[in-house]
């Protein structure tokens, strides 16, 4: 029913999608925004079904699932707005003056849409991170035609998703070949897809290995193009002395829920607990004990999950000095989730780089430090993040600034006593980091700020003020903020 | 004198470059611009011994040589003032709620930078895109740390310029490691510097093979880092027919100019220029032979530069059916260049992709095609390119729109009745474009934009106002614009 695209058929959907390039490009923020919005209306209208279909597809709760639609249409109609508001755009004017010497030119720049993108969607969020998700929104908003390569593990859920696309791109007269949607359960169609010269850029969410494979492809190409693959991470969070001895069982509760939620099925799920030891650490221990057992676990998202997840688990648990102080009951032929708290040295976790790895699903490592000076350590030994979390107080934040300077840099976004998981919609969340984390920590797959992963500057010097793009026109018919010989405004400019 | 690092060295120089990284990334916009700006006055303070000594190394006019040390001096006081007036930050801020179910949370996001960066200068500017040049201005604006790859072509120019930049560190005490100045004229060196876990950024300005080469290198590291390489391109030029019966004569003017220019040592040298057969495109070319006639042949930047040129011409030359309609005296025993100007059929240009390639010097091909049709293929046949410039008439404009739509995706600038050279500094310039031309079409060489290629951005999530950057603070103390719950402004933030 979902057999694989052959690679002529892929030439065939990517020459439809660089000749509505063509067109899309050339349209309107309205028009885009619109669209967008038009899909946000046609998914929602697939109401229950939908989520029947995801639910059976994923194992994730219908409450979740729709909280998750929800999520995904206020995407779609979020993202919409900020394309019409066109920020984005970053249109930029100095005024040229032919009358100095040598004459100064007119330069006006704004960023202009790169061509097809190729998505690879995410398995725990089938709709959030998925067909209509945040990378393809993204895409519409910065004009380009999008094709997303079907999930396996959901194909059904994104089959009805792509059709609610596609019957949006119909309303608004869209051009054909604005979006297509690809099977692929075998790897080697999305290696077609990203080696394909008609490929522009490529937006991905999901494991290390998927990540980099993409990545290094699309380097390795003649004309490389980007990715942008969100990889996870292991979202540290630093329990702070005099917060742990104030707040310990606030903590517990927190990370007891952030940690077994959905299964941990998260990329932002805190699987590394920093802290050092102390009387108020035992006290947190028994506490988050308490709260993760009566979490009952439920089945993981799919086969495929619940069998790494059990195999990275087991790798992990089996290194040298790594206790386990809490696990679930566990059933060889089921699919659950096996909800673990598990505790090394401070030592121990320098030594062994295999207990830095992220273990994808309700699993979380503490580790226990001798001293200030080891937990610092174990923070600048930290790989890139998505997020570091701090349980501190003023007191503690005023004792650790080197401790704060250093995980600056080690992430994409830092937060204090909150929990990691939990990624708000909004234009000042970044949801990115530096390496493994991402692929390039200067873009973010969540918030507006993520069009700009499929957008480059453009800078028309001395044209004509009818044959300038809208944006960028004297008049400012779009009234959009413009930054107008280095200073913003949405003022005309005054023809001399 | 100028003999290679080894590695050891290289070692210590990084190791000091991410401890200067510690304390440079916490200093105020204001002291970044300050260091900058010193850092103009004490190379303007070189005075005419630098301009000796580059007139010596590069061949390059005294005149050229002032002019481009004028540039330099402005770029590193214009970025400094873009520096501190922070637009560059991007800061956000979504102010949180906790009276909303569940909890709004408070979100500011800003620029941070990316690490010690290294950056590898061009040959044919040894001020403004070398040493103290742009990418080595806009790493300090982004409050990165900067190790500068010595251009071996000149050494002895680099040299004092380096010099000048560590007296102005010294005079604004920043931090001992803020800089550093390696020699390498083995590749082995730049490979070293850009596989070094402790480099978090490369910049690069050269050729092809060289950018290339780190950009792959970069990519393939266990953690890979991300380049910027200006690899050039050929800058095409459509000479649209009203345009050229109208005003060929200027035309021609303009271009024997812009090609011979400093021997036509210019990354947007117009090395191919493309018409339609026509009488007046024969007046075109008999007037820029007399135009490029009048320019006498100079010595070429360096020897290597002048044995590529020879190659390459050679090469282009002996290409089928490639004629060579004008060229100046030449001496095997010299390394002026030779001024050529070569012509094709649209037909063999298009079957033959040697002939794409970039000739660096004073080298130009016109590709005459037959109609409007071979036109627009050439077009749609065309690499990425930093610039493409039109000669075209209000009425040329309206009748190829769909070439114009085309040529958007070829380039980085799109020139209107002008030449590509002359690359002005202004925040609306974009200096990049589509691979091959650049590494990351996203970002620019040239203008304050290009601060954003060495910086990331971070979201602070629930902090208190006391423990957050200055630039993210309740009462804007810097009182730089930023985007507060979707609004741009300067305002202040009322504490509720």
């Amino acid at each position: 029913m979902y057999t694989d695209h052959k690679p002529q058929e892929i030439d065939q959907i990517l020459a439809k999608s660089k000749a509505a390039f063509y067109q899309y490009k050339n349209s309107s923020l309205k028009e885009r925004a619109n669209f967008m919005c038009a899909i946000a209306v046609e998914i929602e209208a697939l109401g229950e079904e939908l989520i029947k279909v995801a639910a059976e597809e994923t194992h994730l709760s219908e409450k979740r699932l729709y909280a998750e639609l929800k999520r995904t249409i206020f995407q779609l109609n979020s993202y919409a707005d900020a394309a019409e508001q066109g920020n984005w755009l970053e249109a930029r004017i100095d005024v040229g003056n032919a009358n100095v010497t040598p004459p100064k030119p007119d330069l006006r720049k704004m960023l202009v849409p790169l061509g097809s993108v190729v998505i690879f969607g995410a398995s725990n969020f089938p709709f959030a991170y998925s067909t209509a998700g945040g990378d393809t929104a993204c895409a519409f908003a910065a004009g380009c035609p999008v094709i997303v390569k079907a999930h396996p593990a959901h194909v059904k859920t994104s089959t009805l998703v792509a059709n609610a696309i596609l019957a949006a791109a119909d309303k608004c007269n869209m051009p054909e070949g604005i979006f297509a949607h690809v099977y692929g359960a075998d790897f080697k169609v999305g290696e077609y897809l990203v080696k394909h010269d008609m490929v522009k850029a490529v937006g991905f969410t999901g494991s290390y290995g998927g990540g980099r494979a993409l990545f290094d492809l699309a380097n390795q190409r003649k004309t490389p193009i980007p990715v942008f693959a969100e990889m996870g991470s292991v979202n540290p969070v630093f329990l702070l002395p005099n917060k742990l001895e104030e707040d310990y069982q606030w903590i517990a509760e927190q990370l007891s829920r952030s940690i077994t939620q959905d299964m941990g099925q998260f990329c932002t799920n805190p699987g590394l607990v920093i802290a050092i030891r102390s009387d108020a650490l035992d006290l947190y221990i028994n506490q988050l004990i308490a709260g993760v057992k009566k979490v009952e676990p439920v089945e993981m998202l799919h086969k495929g999950i619940a069998k790494s997840f059990r195999e990275n688990r087991e790798k992990a648990l089996t290194q040298d000095s790594v206790d386990v102080i809490y696990q679930s009951d566990m059933d060889e032929n089921d699919q659950k989730g096996i909800i673990t708290i598990a505790a090394v040295s401070g030592k121990s976790f320098l030594s062994n780089h295999q207990l830095h790895e992220e273990v994808f699903g309700p699993y979380s490592l503490l580790v226990v430090c001798e001293d200030e000076q080891e937990l610092l350590t174990v923070a600048e030994n930290l790989e890139g993040q998505l997020t570091t979390t701090l349980m501190a107080t003023s007191t503690d934040i005023e004792n650790h600034s080197h401790l704060l300077n250093v995980l600056r840099e080690k992430c994409g976004r830092l937060v204090l006593n909150g929990v990691p998981t939990g990624v708000e919609v909004a234009l000042a969340m970044h949801h990115g980091g530096p390496f493994p984390s991402s692929t390039d920590s200067r873009f973010t797959a969540v918030g507006a700020d993520g069009i700009k992963r499929f957008a480059r500057p453009v800078s028309f010097q001395n044209w004509d003020n009818e044959f300038l793009p809208e944006e960028l026109k004297n008049q400012n018919p779009l009234r959009i903020w413009r930054t107008v010989n280095n200073e913003l405004t949405k003022n005309v400019i005054l023809e001399i």
